[in-house]
């Protein structure tokens, strides 16, 4: 049985994650479904697009995953059905889908024509809900992704810096702070290895509190205490971390700030 | 399969609501449990209705709800089983489940009597485990709902004021805030248009703050940074929004609080 | 089908939880997964501990339980397979699992030997996802317990004071503090009633407002408005509760609190 996910911005206490459940179980009880997060900071899209690329690529091959993170709903922002190798992705093109369609293969992206819904009262604020829920629940039932509307040939963007290397460092932006506080940069598996980075060595980072040394470590309990620690994440990404404390809190870092570390 | 549907004050962080499902798992390891909401604010008989009211009708025909708020929790308050037309609803007899018994066609309601349970130890202050979750899955399994108890002819009424319509205006009541800030009043989308209110019209809210203008909009978007907007929500009631800020927050409403609203 | 149930300290909002069902998921998408708590405090082992010895006797023989809060994860600390009669608890040996594993009947441990994932990437940083995750879907698929690694003889142990019992009265230690507000005490049902403690005596507590009377109710609404009530809960342990508000706020506990109890 195909599983479809949901992910949002809506909380856990409000009947709209409810609503999208039932709407999906009234087309098939039997689907399974998996909340992935509905945690999302209000409209941060940034935030919805990081949880959703490194939390999809564990799911199931051909899973149909719903995203709703919403600002624009209602005005001229398509809604989409995005089709990739491992998954389809429902959601708004507001570039929320755009880094994790890279991840799971983009083949391509078709609008949802309000139309494929004659007879069914669509809302202008909850897409979520009368939109996307019954798009999931008719990919479900096998309803191929091309009929839902016209092809869209790019989705709208995402724009997070890359990060800029030179001789002495570089400069990377925080994707993340988790909820134990680790500090995620858009610093990947890759790059690291090429920059040469590997445990024992050491960086410095420029943060509101001067430079400050941060050694390359393998697990969180071998910072010691008190101290910063540089770590290769299990998210693909490089974090920093402190032990059984908060880095985030700490170097006063949220999403989208940058950092300047030194080699 | 059935769908057994959740709902209570309990949280996420203590055992309870697990418990709950074990229960229900037990007694048949393939039912559907879909949790609705548990993040209802600690003995708020009328936000867990808001909630049951507006997010069970969405749900598959049949489906089994168990509700939870319950603070007369083993004092003389019923325990019930309620059937609908359209799904079957068990909870505590204190209001929680008389508006959404409506929504979804009252037909009848039984006490739960705990003889029905004879052998198994009821503890007098976890009813929703050891009376609830055991009638839910009773209930899967095909027993007859008038089995539990008597019949109970009327259902404890939950006290919610109806809209006040004048030539100059009206007052409305809080249902309820949601986590965006919205603050969503009584006033039923039948009674909206019977008032000849529509898009492109504007209404004057008395508040904390003054007279207050609010044009009726059809989606956050649309209503200008900083300024209040009226919308026909999703949830089938009337709203006051902010685009992206919280009016709940910006007003000082919350729920079961008045407002005046002059045409 | 199998159940298999989680347990962390990762919280809902980050991707952590939703790696961990994909995962399972990946290996068979018809198993049923439930969520114990992932609200377990940050590294905070007795919590979890206490939440798992309290929810997990009511799921279905025969499941699978995974539980994570793993501050010494990547180090020296085992992952383990655990035995029981009623269900098998796959998480670290760092005193998390063995309150638990007694309630259901230990019955042996094995280590997981991390060559039984040999050409499958494992992060040094997030077992829960690449060890135990897989285990419990390996588990599922029918793998036998003993074929993960070397047995185990006995597992770490979390030390939690056992009750000191006097003429004049005992000394309890907090277990836990639930949502509620409710004080958890470690002195169980059959010490209570071995005490010759009833309903309608009453006990003296040594609080930091002094020495205050707590009479022994059934139920919380039973306890009169701003005073203190003793309960024998529905977790099989004494409460000290107050009737819709917080004991603990009150009496400033939290758990691993000792408090002394007068007859």
């Amino acid at each position: 049985m195909v599983t479809i996910t949901l992910l949002s911005d809506f909380g856990l206490t409000d009947p709209y994650v409810a609503e999208m459940k039932g709407v999906i179980l009234s087309a098939d009880p039997d689907l399974t479904i998996v909340d992935v997060s509905h945690g999302i900071d209000r409209h941060n899209i940034a935030m919805g697009s990081f949880i959703l690329e490194t939390a999809l690529p564990y799911f199931p091959r051909g899973s149909i995953h719903v995203a709703v993170v919403d600002p624009g709903v209602g005005t001229k922002r398509l809604p989409l059905v995005v089709v990739c190798k491992l998954g389809v992705l429902v959601g708004p093109d507001n570039g929320l889908l755009v880094r994790v369609a890279q991840k799971l293969g983009f083949k391509a992206g078709y609008q949802i024509d309000s139309q494929r819904f004659k007879g069914e009262k669509i809302s202008a604020t909850f897409h979520g809900r009368d939109l996307f829920a019954r798009t999931a629940a008719k990919l479900a039932d096998g309803l191929r992704p091309d009929t839902f509307g016209a092809e869209v040939k790019e989705l709208v963007r995402l724009d997070i810096p890359s990060v800029h290397v030179s001789d002495e460092g570089m400069t990377c932006t925080v994707l993340h702070v988790d909820s134990f506080g680790n500090v995620i940069l858009n610093l990947g598996e890759g790059e690291f290895l090429t920059l040469g980075l590997h445990e024992g060595r050491s960086l410095v980072l420029n943060t509101i509190l001067g430079q400050l040394s941060a050694p390359i470590f393998s697990t969180y309990s071998e910072i010691p205490s008190d101290q910063l620690g540089v770590i290769l994440g299990s998210q693909g990404y490089v974090e920093i971390a402190m032990r059984e404390r908060s880095a985030a809190a700490m170097l006063g870092l949220k999403p989208l700030d940058r950092i300047e570390i030194r080699f």
